[in-house]
């Protein structure tokens, strides 16, 4: 091969995230034919894993959708919004305003209900945004990747499923990397992707959906295609995928899987994610002027966002970045229309820590100490 | 990494092809950042290779979808049929049929124009069939998958654009593999995958897009999200995707179209694919009952179908996949919708040999000689 002008960087980003050596080498498995019984060797396991990994029997049935996080989300929102219905979309950040994108995009009624950046949901406010709009289905963030924020969401769709509703979760950042009380909750749909938690490269989205979820899919005209439920649990239900996946992700998925349940072990796996939130709080404390900014109480266990000190500006930030990329990572000098809003607001911008995946404790004290040298002082 | 069951076999399918070494091994380079520069020294180089490929100018644009072909021909359907407006969906096959199928499913009102299965599309029935329709969108197939026919598409596109109509052309299983002539047909959209005659893993959809194109998308309304191909083009333009990439496959397609471009060469690339057309139709020849089933002059330069002699069912097909796998192969007994068909007709069925993608002459040659030994006998 020729030499690629490409950099070895460590990513502390907050997806894709770094990949670890076992799992590169997987993707150097066979490739097979997605309709043969090579299949099902690989996406069997993979689904039997994921239903492990979410805490879910038999009331919830699998999808993997080739694209990715993005895909599932407009899948539950095109398959179970029916039109003339009202979606409601719970907003703590970009990606709660992407949901509602994908709504209003889609041709649905949609209306949302937005809380200032760095906020978590409000239950009294979300029970009053239901009574005023009386939504059909309601759409909620679980882990918001652009503040950091995680939403309790079982309280959430307690409150959406008491009105009636019908409640999707967006569950990108998260899975893989904390609890996810999906069956709990009583969410119709969770989508989620490969690239966060799960500490594989992108290209998949998941979702878990239940009975309640594929009743109202019946009901529902227009779903598309790749963006229907029904049509991809026809597949699913026999282990495969609507259209062709990426074989080299789907080896690697494999693996991966099966190292998280039955090697690293799934409590272990959250209690890391937990260990390593401590430590970046810890971390943030010790530098004078610089604060986490997600609510308390609300705080990622898979990403953190830190408010700067006054002073320091976007571009400084990003100067930060180079200055770490010369060390060997991918530093995240924080969402950048989020960032673009704090500073007009003459608000102090944010950056962030992705602590997501397989990056462990040992690798995340050398990147604080090394960011610590780097960032400006206040 | 724990042993896995996976066996490593030849793909002799249609898609997912086989994987050459070198394009394995650039699944090890790192992963990136989607919105940091490394993303640029990738897909910068992507979309000027498969520009080069295409034989297209600055007159088009090229969109990287994540997910497959599918989502590229299911965002031209979304951004280009606006509802009200008629789309005519020429169908020589399975994949014709599925372009139907997903402007049906997008609420599109769709009419079909269908031809028997292993004829290519007759230009003086597609006159007909607009005038009678006069449709303001017409799709159809380069390189249909499920019966090895190749349509014309510069006579197909000229006859819908003298019409007045947007041409849609899916050229997934041949793009990579034979010129395909896309500025000259003057089509508004061409949709592709890296799963076939580009030798890659699925995972990327690919389009070619037309001012044009873009124009008429401006007037549709509900493009959706990722289906949207404006929304699309504002990264790309960038190049960048929408959402998060499989940075595993953007590798490998930088390492692959280098290779393609720059030292196997395009022209070679696509002589290749005909010498090995060629030595499928002497190897057909040479078994007594089995027949080419493509329409004389319309057989791909990536797949051929053949039809068995009476006597031999889809069940013996069956068998001869099994008889292969253990000699390393996986051999395909034809598309099972198809064959299905064929059968309730009392017709004989058909089996499929691809030869895309980085499958050599030699490789070919060894194959057909095992197949020629398993093959029943008429």
């Amino acid at each position: 091969m020729k030499d690629t002008p490409f950099a070895e960087l460590t990513l502390f980003i907050t997806g894709p995230t770094f990949i670890r050596p076992q799992v590169r080498q997987a993707g150097l498995l066979p490739e097979f034919g997605h309709r043969d019984t090579e299949n099902n060797l690989r996406f069997k396991p993979i689904m039997t894993n994921l239903k492990k990994l979410a805490g879910v029997g038999d009331d919830h049935q699998v999808i993997i959708f080739n694209g990715s996080g993005s895909t599932a989300m407009e899948a539950s929102i095109r398959s179970l919004v029916a039109d003339g219905e009202t979606v409601l979309n719970v907003s703590v950040g970009a990606f709660g305003d992407l949901y509602h994108k994908m709504a209003v995009v889609n041709g649905k009624k949609a209306v949302q209900l937005k809380f200032e950046p760095g906020r978590a949901m409000d239950a009294a406010l979300l029970e009053a945004a239901i009574r005023e709009h009386k939504p059909a289905v309601v759409t909620i963030t679980h882990n918001e990747t652009s503040t950091g924020v995680t939403n309790d969401i079982v309280a959430a769709c307690k409150i959406i499923r008491t009105s009636g509703a019908l409640a999707l979760v967006d569950g990108v950042s998260i899975f893989g990397g904390a609890a996810c009380p999906i069956a709990e909750s009583g969410c119709a749909m969770y989508s989620t992707s490969t690239q966060k938690s799960l500490g594989l490269p992108a290209g998949f989205g998941i979702a878990f959906v239940t009975a309640e979820a594929v009743d109202k899919a019946g009901k529902v005209a227009n779903r598309g295609h790749s963006s229907d439920i029904l049509g991809q649990l026809g597949r699913a239900g026999k282990f495969q995928t609507l259209t062709t996946p990426n074989c080299t992700l789907a080896n690697q998925m494999f693996v991966q899987l099966d190292y998280i349940v039955n090697e690293e072990g799934i409590e272990n796996r959250f209690a890391r994610h937990e260990a390593m939130r401590d430590m970046v709080a810890d971390f943030v404390s010790g530098l004078s002027g610089y604060e986490l900014f997600a609510q308390k109480g609300h705080g990622s266990a898979t990403l953190t966002t830190v408010r700067v000190p006054k002073g320091i500006s976007v571009k400084d930030l990003k100067a930060v970045k180079e200055v770490m990329r010369a060390k060997g990572y991918l530093y995240d000098p924080g969402y950048g229309k989020l960032n673009e809003q704090l500073e007009k607001e003459g608000k102090q911008p944010i950056f962030r820590i992705g602590h997501m995946g397989d990056i462990t404790p040992a690798m995340l004290e050398k990147y604080l100490a090394d960011l610590g040298s780097v960032l400006p002082k206040a």
